[in-house]
């Protein structure tokens, strides 16, 4: 399919900025959503009315520049969910991009157009970011390595802001070859030989999902707990990854109407319904609610350091089911989504850096499982990814 | 200013039926709100997502059939607010028509482009819609002769429907003698000679509105009160105009979010923050809130009647203030609708039958005088306005 066919890209020409000469990504090239700033050019964050009123921005995103000084070369910037809240990928605005690896099925959210970018071959990889889940879900629905990296390990400047607490830079790539070079890059660091020697296995995540999921995922389980050692089965959250959810989706609206609350009023932007009313919600919840879900994720984050040990790695679904069709209604698609936080709560909340692995399918259709590893082992978890490639998947 | 200046029309191609020869409305020209159907023309609802999926319709609506059968011409469709929900006229996605009596402010809503049309000039009458206000609002910020029929005294037949126990079909015009041409050919009636013999003055209204108002008011009333020959002051509303207000902003956007509920599940609508932040503040209304305002209405519509027995006509500021500017954030338009609603909420709670009369400025800007009658008096509210006129205003 030709990029137009895809839809991965924002309409109107398309940003291109050459890669530095000589550097390690030398080659290869990438694709930035929406939310990232490019020096001369409008950021959108999927929303027609947020560049109204901004200054055009004059320097490259962090995470943009740092991929252009290591040699890779800009060829777009993509879709997002409308100011990066949706975790499915259909934008009524710009269009929802095509999932090649699952026909007539959501990208995945709201890193939409960089997971259907790179999924397609556009270009070898796209960053995103992960508020809620927003690099894991359309990973893992589009069958590609996704990074959701430690909070605050990757600098955030110029990329659009959500809930700042939960925010992260992260990237997608096919193979776990250019997966290990960009993510080398952006985390500053190589990726190591060494390798965790305890894997945990999150058996109430894999009880949430799908049986068709747990069942397809349940072989690269395998080849993982071989690779790494040893396993052992835990449950990750101990209230319910229901609970853990709960907090999520209360914490993180809260702090995306906060960072929006100025310019909605000021100019009344148009949003799909659906993302309107996430902010309404949002603007409503009760204090005693937003005290309860801090201390939940206090809880999550002391849960989360006490499963994973240096040397450890858990695994689990990045979601409960492959991707589902497009242009649902709401009634069906909310329970949906309400389903996919239960199982990337964990992101948010404690902050935790999370890979999808890709290679498992249902029915044809990509499901991803993701590793986790205590904070500040990025560079581990892609060294797993890499290993468990050479592997075999 | 020309047509493409005035924004009043809907974008694209310019619906246009001639009218049938000879009637009672030969010469005249007309635009119809875009609510209201016109064979062969897509009716756009003011919201880009309305038409998808609907049949294009093959009649006319009562009221365009109505007028054309009278022999005015069909000009064009007029911009709305989004789905009718919204009172000042700014539209997100078609742009605000201009307001040519007060140049940069809003027209009124919802009824935008009708008013706005008429009040430039571009053609003689214009239907509108009024549920909680869309055809008085506009008339009264436009400086418009506009009727607000009895509930249920014109068939809303091919009119898309808000509220449909508050719904109306209105019209405008900027001059006594063709409003009551059009009047009797929509009321069906011939307007009579004979007068109401007394006026009572709402005097919690006119302690509501702007003093400035209130006083540029002043001889419009004494005009009427000499023509009608005997005057009173009462209080409209004795559980407070805010507490009408309260019972009308409660049924409306209920009734509103019945009537739009499938279309949100299943198309997920793009809408202006404030539309959707509407619709979603209705889905949240308790049923106790509901029963409670339900029974407000049967008050309301008690009090109404005992004020304006046969013969009785009452009047009172339709705006509390002339058009606000355009372009303000939401946390000043927000408190002035709500201060409109307090002075409208007759008409969708106890539907009786309301003109504005114009003649009236504040610093230039229009503001209008109302008249009520008893149900089924529109004629000769009518009667009054072209009376008042053959008096000097």
């Amino acid at each position: 399919m030709s990029p137009d066919e895809i839809g991965a890209f924002v309409p109107g020409p398309r940003a291109r900025v050459e890669g530095r000469a000589g550097g390690p990504l030398a080659g290869l090239t990438f694709a930035a959503k929406d939310l990232f700033d490019v020096a001369g050019v409008p950021t959108g964050g999927g929303n027609h009315d947020w560049p109204t009123g901004r200054p055009v921005p004059t320097r490259h995103a962090w995470a943009v520049q740092t991929l252009l000084d290591g040699g890779a070369t800009l060829i777009g910037k993509t879709i997002t969910d409308e100011v990066s809240l949706g975790i499915l990928g259909e934008n009524a605005f710009d269009g929802t991009p095509v999932n090649v690896r699952a026909p007539g099925r959501v990208p995945g959210g709201s890193s939409s157009g960089s997971a259907a970018a790179v999924a397609a071959g556009l270009c070898d990889t796209a960053l995103g970011t992960d508020t809620g889940g927003s690099v894991r879900v359309p990973a893992s629905f589009s069958g590609l390595y996704g990074i959701r990296p430690t909070h605050g390990r990757i600098d955030v400047s110029g990329m659009m802001p959500q809930a700042p607490t939960s925010d992260t830079t992260g990237w997608f790539a096919r193979d776990a070859a250019t997966f290990a070079r960009v993510s080398s890059v952006l985390l500053g660091e190589e990726i190591p030989a060494a390798l965790p020697d305890r894997l945990v296995i999150a058996v109430d995540a894999f009880g949430f999902a799908d049986a068709a999921v747990a069942a397809a995922l349940q072989p690269m389980v395998a080849r993982l707990a071989d690779l790494v050692g040893s396993a052992r089965e835990e449950i990750m959250a101990p209230p319910g990854l229901s609970v853990w959810a709960r907090a999520q989706r209360t914490l993180q609206p809260v702090e995306a109407y906060n960072t929006f609350r100025e310019w909605l009023d000021e100019r009344n932007p148009r949003f799909a319904f659906s993302v309107a009313r996430g902010l309404v919600m949002a603007s409503l919840t009760p204090e005693g609610d937003r005290v309860w879900a801090n201390l939940m994720r206090q809880e999550a984050r002391g849960r989360m350091a006490w499963l994973l040990p240096a040397g450890t790695i858990l695994c689990l679904p990045t979601t409960p089911f492959p991707a589902p069709l497009r242009g649902q209604p709401l009634s069906v698609l909310d329970p949906l989504r309400d389903r996919i936080t239960c199982l990337c709560a964990q992101g948010g909340l404690a902050g935790h850096p999370q890979v999808n692995l890709p290679g498992a399918t249902v029915d044809g259709l990509p499901v991803g499982l993701s590793i986790i590893g205590p904070r500040g082992s990025d560079a581990t978890l892609v060294a797993v990814a890499r290993a468990l490639e050479a592997k075999g998947g």
